[in-house]
């Protein structure tokens, strides 16, 4: 096992890191913004460097920083959590040419499933059903649309290099699509650097399920059962559970084995996630692979017992997996909730401040990621992910009711600062979510409904 | 299912209870002390009553306050916690003659096992092994020594209506023995209000194991597997641990069977605990029941994935077993830590103060239960258990190693305040409890190596 492990990230992951790191003996370097100077997280490390200001682009998206304050600090291994440089594959391979462990999946693996063409591409080779869409990106609105035009509307054009639910458009009006698709690529080319777009079939009233894997360096695969993240908000994900209700054990099953087809196929090393979509047929469709831990991913450790980031550390340093897939046992329901400073009122936008009172849940199968405390100031600067509640129970009715109740004693105040508590209870009490006859558009059709 | 349960309780386990209530979508009531009244744990009542003064016996103890707030607080039951009024069958008496449910077994079976050498009598009626000891209560130090000579040094003089730990005295030569039996019946007089007392034979180097046993109205009883509570600090448990580590499958299976014998034979109804010792030939012994739900019961639920509290709620509103034996099915390995507010320089004195900062650990399989926060007084009039720190993980040494994390990451300051962190992780540290060969001794042993 590494001696130390430098956490290139902040937050709730950056602690969470740390946690399996100093479980497994690990001394943990974590690196820091001016901003999160006194973020509590720090208090797991045992070093600290701050590696520059409160802007990302100039700290937790600044490799020469980081390699520099890895280097310096002993580090062997560098763990990137999500975000940030999590699946940038130069990053890696900085990592790799300084000789330090970039803990994830090889460069080349980062780079063919960043690419979210070549992705489907892959996938599609392997067998997978993929969505109708554009096999390369496009180079102009016009060839853009013509595809568009033969797949049929609704259509939904996405970044090539995006992400994180962001970088996309649906459009199903032909007449607006080339507004669209210049919005598209203007955004793409701010948010990731990468303007290219391509064009897909868009799935109206889909559930989002994925399945997460690990891999070794020794060509072994096992997948972990699936979650469900049908439940987002303009595609950013809100409640995630483990395991996808109300689909077949046949169906989820089956989806498990085009994730585990697909890794295989690239070699995959490290813990991944591959999303798909399921339509109200039944069918599923692969759309991409995510090549880090995931947000969600303690819904996961919550049914199957498997700590993720421990698997992480030691698939990075050389060892065989321990679980074989007959090994993976599912039990009872995990529920995710991620506890945001928004405001819904006023569309959910971020409410940077001072957490003056901080009172998370606790008690049986209730576990809190947060980088909360009494004095946290949040920051405009980053996302506004404050915690993440995640409860468990011998079913899906227990865990709704246990999560219900563990949002319930969830106590945050502060100057100016508002959380999105209040509406992952309205989700939790509506009947389509108990029924989980949900889909992706839930959530947006309960804020409209109210706004 | 009772639309209220009034709480006659405080600290942790009025917490605990809260929220299994509130998930079932029953009315808490909370009654509290002067002492209490800014305590968090009652942030999770539907309604508080204030009972009376900090001192226990005019507020906890003092049956008529609390049957007098749950009568107008139009409860339908009351929960009693552990300690206090938990294993009081005049109480449960009082309960039931004014129409609450008491939730826990009968006031005849509390009264019959309360007596510990009923209890005895009974479990060998049974067919359990019991120690060789007084059939009855002595009446005198004389004839008490003389059922002593016969049995054999050394011997434990212990309270008939003890519990807790408490109301205990070993004695290694006849010459002591009278002294020591008149303090002890000095001190159960005092504590317990029954001064009687009873011997038995003394085992030296003992695991201290017990069986988690649930019973309905209907005649269904169900273990969920035993506890290992061998490492105490002058019989007062610190660290607890499912499944006993170091015995054997069938030894285990033996004691778990000897229990569910015992409830079946009592009629038991309710959450229960069967004590037993293993000596250090394998032998067991019954030594004592518990008619309630123990501190350490969230090691059980971690393991099985059962809420206990939840279990007592639905036994006393009559509804049968859900679990049938062959449903109970222990995965891995939980521990729970106490953490108390007592100072180990001296002597484990306590330490009543007031809590600046309060970090508890989080994280993956970590569960914390507590009263604690920012700002929280620890008044000298309770007992001094500030937190349990309760861990799972999927075997006994990635347990160890995830509670010296967990414990590690513990943060309490406050004026005077000290706690038992570091003791806890000293005795983790130690070769003989990470390989298991600990005995009830291990912790004293430990205290006076370091005095």
């Amino acid at each position: 096992m590494f001696s130390s492990v430098l956490v290139a990230n902040r937050g709730e992951i950056a602690l969470r890191i740390a946690r399996s790191c100093r479980e497994l003996g690990v001394r943990v370097i974590m690196i820091h913004s001016t901003a999160d100077r006194d973020s509590p997280a720090l208090r797991l490390a045992d070093q600290r460097v701050q590696i520059g200001p409160a802007t990302a682009k100039r700290s937790y998206l600044y490799p020469p920083a980081i390699l520099e304050a890895a280097l310096n600090a002993g580090a062997q291994a560098v763990h990137p959590g999500y975000g940030f440089l999590s699946e940038d594959a130069d990053f890696a391979e900085m990592c790799e040419s300084k000789g330090l462990t970039f803990i994830g999946p090889s460069p080349s693996v980062i780079a063919a499933l960043g690419d979210k063409t070549q992705a489907r591409n892959l996938a599609a080779a392997s067998g997978l059903p993929v969505l109708p869409g554009s096999p390369a990106p496009l180079r102009t609105g016009q060839e853009a649309k013509q595809v568009a035009d033969e797949i049929g509307y609704p259509v939904i054009i996405k970044a090539v290099a995006g992400g994180g639910g962001r970088g996309m458009a649906v459009v199903r009006d032909p007449r607006d699509f080339l507004k669209a698709c210049a919005e598209t690529r203007t955004s793409a080319q701010a948010v990731f650097g990468d303007g290219r777009v391509f064009v897909e079939k868009y799935v109206e009233h889909a559930r989002h399920i994925e399945v997460q894997v690990l891999g070794d360096l020794h060509g072994g695969i096992v997948s972990l059962g699936e979650r469900d993240c049908t439940v987002q908000r303009r595609r950013q994900k809100l409640i995630e559970e483990s395991p996808a209700p109300g689909l077949s054990a046949e169906l989820t099953g089956r989806i498990r084995q085009a994730a585990v087809t697909l890794a295989r196929a690239v070699g995959y090393a490290g813990a991944g996630t591959f999303e798909f979509l399921v339509d109200p047929g039944g069918a599923f469709y692969f759309i991409e692979a995510n090549c880090r831990i995931q947000v969600e991913h303690p819904v996961t450790e919550m049914v199957t017992g498997v700590d993720l980031v421990r698997e992480q550390l030691l698939i990075a340093a050389g060892r065989p997996l321990s679980l074989r897939q007959r090994d993976v046992e599912l039990r009872g329901v995990a529920i995710e909730c991620r506890v945001n400073t928004e405001d819904p009122r006023r569309g959910f936008l971020p409410t940077p401040g001072v957490v003056e009172r901080f009172l998370p849940p606790g008690g049986p199968f209730t576990r809190v990621d947060t980088h909360g405390a009494d004095g946290v100031s949040i920051g405009a600067e980053y996302d506004s992910l404050l915690a993440k509640v995640i409860v468990w129970a011998p079913d899906r009715d227990q865990a709704i009711a246990r999560m219900r109740r563990a949002l319930s004693e969830f106590h945050v105040s502060g100057r100016g600062v508002c959380t999105t508590i209040e509406f992952l209870q309205d989700i939790l009490g509506d009947a389509r979510f108990q029924e989980a006859r949900h889909t992706t558009s839930l959530a947006d059709i309960m804020v409209a409904a109210t706004s």
